[in-house]
This record gives C-alpha cells, sequence and structure tokens, in this order.
C-alpha cells in the first residue's frame, strides 16, 4: 500500500538560514518520508541551483517564483498590507488554492498567523487559533498551547485549546487516550483568576469526550504530569521560552565543568557515547515546528534559527499532521461541544489578537 | 567590630522535616552568621532536646511554646481565623512585638502572607507585598518578584515591585546598580498587555533612581540579561516553577545518562569533582529562601521540602536583609516616587490576593 502523496508548501525565503536550510531540510525530510513533495515558494534563481544538488529532491520539487519577503522585524500589520506578494504569503495561498496540503515557514510568526488567518480563516467553531508544540518530559513528550497567539484568553478559549491539543495528541503523537492539565499557580480546584476556573468547571463537567486532569503547575511541563497543557498565551509564551534557557544555562554550565579540569575532559571523553543520548533527548531541534491550530489548514512555524535536521522536524511534524487529518479529528471533538457548555462566558469576537 | 546582633523567630513547626531540619539549620547558619540569636517557636518538648544537642546553638536560643500549626493545605483565610496561637502567627507576632528582627517559616506561603500582611501591615507607599527568590543564571544570579502573592497586577503594582527588587539586590546581593527588566512577550516597547506597556513607560521615563533595561522573555531569566526581573504573581510563579521542572527533567536524564553504560559510570567517577562544582552551581538549596517584600518587617519563606543546609540559607537570606536594612532602603526610593507616577491607574485598594 503506498501512502498518499502529501504536498508541502514551504516559504523557502523565512529563517536565519533560508534558503540553503530549507531545501537541505526538505532533502532530509523526502528521505523519512516518501509521500512528500515540495512547492519552493521564494527566489527560484537562489532556490532552484540548491535544490537541483539533490536529484531525489529535485525530482518531487515545483517552484513559485517572488522576490519579496517579510522581515523578521515587520509588525503583522504591516506584513498583511506590504506582503501580497511574499513567500509566505502565497506559499499560504498555496494551501487555499488546493495546490498545497499544509504550509511551513521558519520566519516571523506574527505575520505567518496574520496571513493564515486572512488567506485560510479560522476553522469553524473556533473562536481563536492557538500555537502548540511538542516537548520532552521525564515520561516521553507532550505538548503545550497556546504559546502566544492570544496574549489573554477566556473560558471559551482555553475549553477550544483542551479540544485542538487532545487532537493533536491523539493523532500526531499516537497518544491514545491525552490526559489534559490547567496550567495555575496551585492545584486545589479553587485556585487561579475567573477564566481558569470557569474553564476548569466546563473541562470537568461537560460532555466532551476528554481525560481532563485538572489544574497543573509550572514544574508539571517537564514531569509530563499531563500529556496536553492548556494556557493562555502569554503564560505559555514565558514558560516556554523559560524552558529553553534554562536548559540552555544548563548545557553551558555542563560544557563549562567538562571542559574545566583534566579529570572533566578524560570523564566526558568516557562517557561520551552515552551521553549523546542525553543530548539527543533534549535536542531542540528534534522538538521543532510550532503547529498553528484551529485554521482551514495545516500551517507550522518552524524556529527562525534552525537548521536543516531542525526544518526536516516542521517538515515531519506538518507531514504528521496532514496524514492524520488533525483538522478534522478537531471538528469532530467540537461537535460534542453542543451549543456553548461555558455559559457565564459569551462569545468573544473573532478579533486578531497576534 | 562586632556585628550587631541579629535576632531570628523560627517557625520551628513549618515544613516537611520540622522541626529537626529548622533546629540543625539553626545549628548551620549559626555557625556562618555568630551575630544571630534564634527564638524557636513550636512546640518546646519537641524542639529543646534538638536544640540542646548543640551547645553552641542552645547557648544563644530561647523557645516560645505552642502546640498549635498551620497544616499546608489550610486556607490563608482559615488560617487567619483558626491560627491564633500557631507556631507560624507567634513567630510572626514576635517580630510586631520587637522581640524579633525577622521571621523565616517553611510552612503554608498563603498563609505566611496573610498572617504577615495581618501583623506586619503592608509597608508605607507599598500597595500589595510581593514574594522574591533569587536564582542562578549565566552570569551570576539575579531576583525575580512576585513569585505568586498577587495573581493579577495592575502598572502601579509592578513599578512598586521593581523599586523592592532593585533594593533587595542592592543590599542583599550586592550588585552595584542593579538593572531591571520587566517579563513579557517580546522585547519591543508596544508589546504585552495594556499594564505592562504602562509600567514600561513609568519605569521608563519616571524619576526613579533604577537602572530599567525594558521588556525582557522568558529565556532572559536564566540568561542573566537583567539583575531583577518584575512580573505578575501568577506569570512569576508558572516561571519559576517551570524552570525548577526543567532543571530536575536535566539533572535526572544526565543521571540516567550515567548510570546507563559503562562508559557512562566511568566517566562519572573521572569528571566527578568537576561535576561537583556544576552540581553546586546549580543546587536550589543554595537559592532557597523566598523574601516577603513590602512588609514593615522581615518575612523569609523557606522551601517547604528542604533540608537543613536549604533552611540555612534562608536564614542567611534573612539575616542579610536585616543587616543591610532593606527595609529603609525600599522607604528611600519610594521617595523618588512622588504622589504618583502612573496617571493612567488609578491606586487599587489594598486587597488580601493571596
Amino acid at each position: 500500500m503506498t501512502r498518499p502523496v502529501v504536498r508541502l508548501a514551504l516559504d523557502a525565503m523565512g529563517g536565519d538560514k533560508a534558503p540553503e536550510s530549507v531545501v537541505a531540510g526538505a532533502d532530509l525530510a523526502r528521505q523519512r518520508f516518501p509521500a512528500a513533495q515540495f512547492l519552493f515558494v521564494g527566489d527560484e534563481a537562489r532556490i532552484r541551483p540548491l535544490v537541483e544538488r539533490h536529484p531525489g529532491l529535485a525530482a518531487v520539487s515545483t517552484y513559485r517564483h517572488t522576490t519579496d519577503v517579510v522581515t523578521n522585524d515587520a509588525k503583522p500589520s504591516a506584513a498583511l498590507r506590504a506582503g501580497r506578494q511574499s513567500s509566505m504569503r502565497l506559499a499560504i495561498n498555496a494551501v487555499q488554492e488546493g495546490a498545497a496540503d499544509g504550509v511551513i515557514s521558519a520566519g516571523n510568526t506574527g505575520a505567518l498567523m496574520a496571513m493564515a488567518k486572512l488567506v485560510l480563516k479560522t476553522a469553524p467553531g473556533i473562536d481563536r487559533p492557538a500555537i502548540a508544540t511538542a516537548f520532552p518530559t521525564m515520561r516521553g513528550s507532550s505538548v503545550m498551547l497556546d504559546l502566544g497567539a492570544n496574549l489573554e484568553c477566556d473560558a471559551r478559549n482555553l475549553v477550544q485549546f483542551a479540544i485542538m491539543g487532545d487532537a493533536f495528541a491523539r493523532t500526531v503523537m499516537g497518544t491514545a487516550k491525552p490526559t489534559i492539565g490547567l496550567l495555575n499557580v496551585g492545584s486545589e480546584d479553587q485556585k487561579g483568576h475567573e477564566e481558569l476556573r470557569t474553564a476548569h468547571a466546563a473541562l470537568r463537567d461537560n460532555k466532551l469526550d476528554l481525560s481532563f486532569h485538572g489544574f497543573v503547575e509550572g514544574d508539571d511541563i517537564t514531569k509530563g504530569t499531563v500529556d496536553v497543557i492548556v494556557t493562555d498565551g502569554f503564560t505559555g509564551n514565558v514558560a516556554l521560552k523559560t524552558a529553553e534557557g534554562t536548559a540552555q544555562l544548563f548545557s553551558s554550565l555542563l560544557r563549562q565543568a567538562f571542559a574545566g579540569s583534566l579529570g572533566g575532559k578524560l570523564g566526558y571523553l568516557l562517557a561520551k557515547s552515552a551521553l549523546n543520548g542525553f543530548r539527543k533527548r533534549i535536542d531542540p531541534r528534534r522538538y521543532n515546528g510550532a503547529m498553528l491550530l484551529g485554521l482551514n489548514g495545516i500551517v507550522v512555524k518552524s524556529h527562525g534559527g534552525t537548521d536543516a535536521f531542525g526544518f526536516s522536524n516542521a517538515l515531519g511534524a506538518a507531514i504528521e499532521m496532514i496524514a492524520n487529518d488533525v483538522a478534522t479529528k478537531i471538528q469532530e471533538e467540537l461537535q460534542h461541544l453542543g451549543s456553548d457548555p461555558i455559559d457565564t462566558t459569551p462569545p468573544k469576537p473573532r478579533t486578531a489578537a497576534v
């Protein structure tokens, strides 16, 4: 049985090392996912020669030429106005037109979310899309959302994030019955601000087919207490970056310890292969690929500074989402929601909150 | 020149390993700070025999007997009502009566803050006390506040936290001109919600004698980008616990890597002394002691699960705060604030937000 073809639109000019890392990442992904086809969007004169170094890749690649790019410091509103011919925008357009099944960019996150919302629109039943990522834990890996698309969220948003996170964990991460936790400053039911308590009650009492654990705290994120961590975009962004920073501090101090003495250096040499497994386990490139969930289409944001290996993992995440039809799974789960399980919270307008 | 005596009231019954770890911690602190004297508050029949095992400690110790304790799961409001004769309350009372210069407890944080506010009162010019802690960074150590006393903060609260953090860094941490950052999801001036932007403008423009860096992000916490991280209690609590959890994940995976193969085990033995420095650098017990700033009195919360070494560091933090007269430094800096530098934000009532 051959897997159906998966067609990916790539913003070939997004990211610090584009287009080189984008092309090299696509070639790595092609080897892991033979069903993948690539539409490179950007400066064809620069991209095509890079692609043609990999005959296997060239055979499954097409191009959409443009010289416009969205810069990293562009505000989303400015990118929307001035970036209509940018590589990012044309790559998103390809999904909307049906020329691709998903889009990947390592460019400006805010611009990507704003353009994706404008072009692909928010999925039915979702008030606000969210950004999600997987990360390593004591028990394996979990997913957290939102990571910054929505700085303030009401209970209704949080419940929808729980549904999207559940669908993502089930389909892409292969977790049979994902447990879901709401990030708070304590695990008792009465803790935290009102939106959290309302979301807690809705997730606890409703008819959703979710395995709701309750409130979790910051240290539960890496403990792997739950498979899905639900939070507002402000808290999620701070938590994710704090974890990244702490991991960097650890790595740096550990490197210094090994390098600082003869015993350290010799010990490192002996333990090297054992430590390689450790390094691999926490390699942020393995977890590269932030998913923009809740849109009519698959959109994945790669870290801007990642290399080919990192980019290939963002492509892998997109391919898994397409192959497992995450969007449909989210829609199915939303049916359980009924009209509105959160009576105390009036629905908010679908504002662009990037 | 002899240092003036520093008198500490100890909630001897607070914490998972009390009163043993409290007594042993006091004995360690006494060896480092010969000017310290201790008032043990709690079950004298249990405490006194422990103290008398250390003749040096017994010579500088007195007792206040009570058998009441505040449990870890008690709500602050219940602790206020029912805990009037608890070891925690009587230890705080000792500061209010002038029998001690500061109080240390490893008990229930919410109850400690609520009782301290009730008994000692909030300091003049401060709307809400905050919880602060030091933590290791790439550049040394920094301090962050609030860590959970105030789940929602307005711009005025954040500016006051900046002043308190500055005074703490200057006096206790010995940083000559501490730099201050406001925790946000981006470093551009226009990022984040309104209270943050108002606080940013006030800290940028005002007449305060502060070295304001601007907005910082989650990964700046451990980078040591600034000496003082200012944030609301919800975000600060999540960030601190996320960092702790990430550190635990790292330590655990590293231990597994060393233990998992012969090379790892041998390498570990060779690198052991080099790694001891690393372990020491990130030892959470070294950073034990959360300061309740903005009260009329020195109050330090020790981690409930720490051992004697950890508890002695919480005592050390209290001693440094007393010896350096942090409370007076905060009051001096508040003078610069004038009537109200934040015209857009009406002062909030002094509500108990624990």
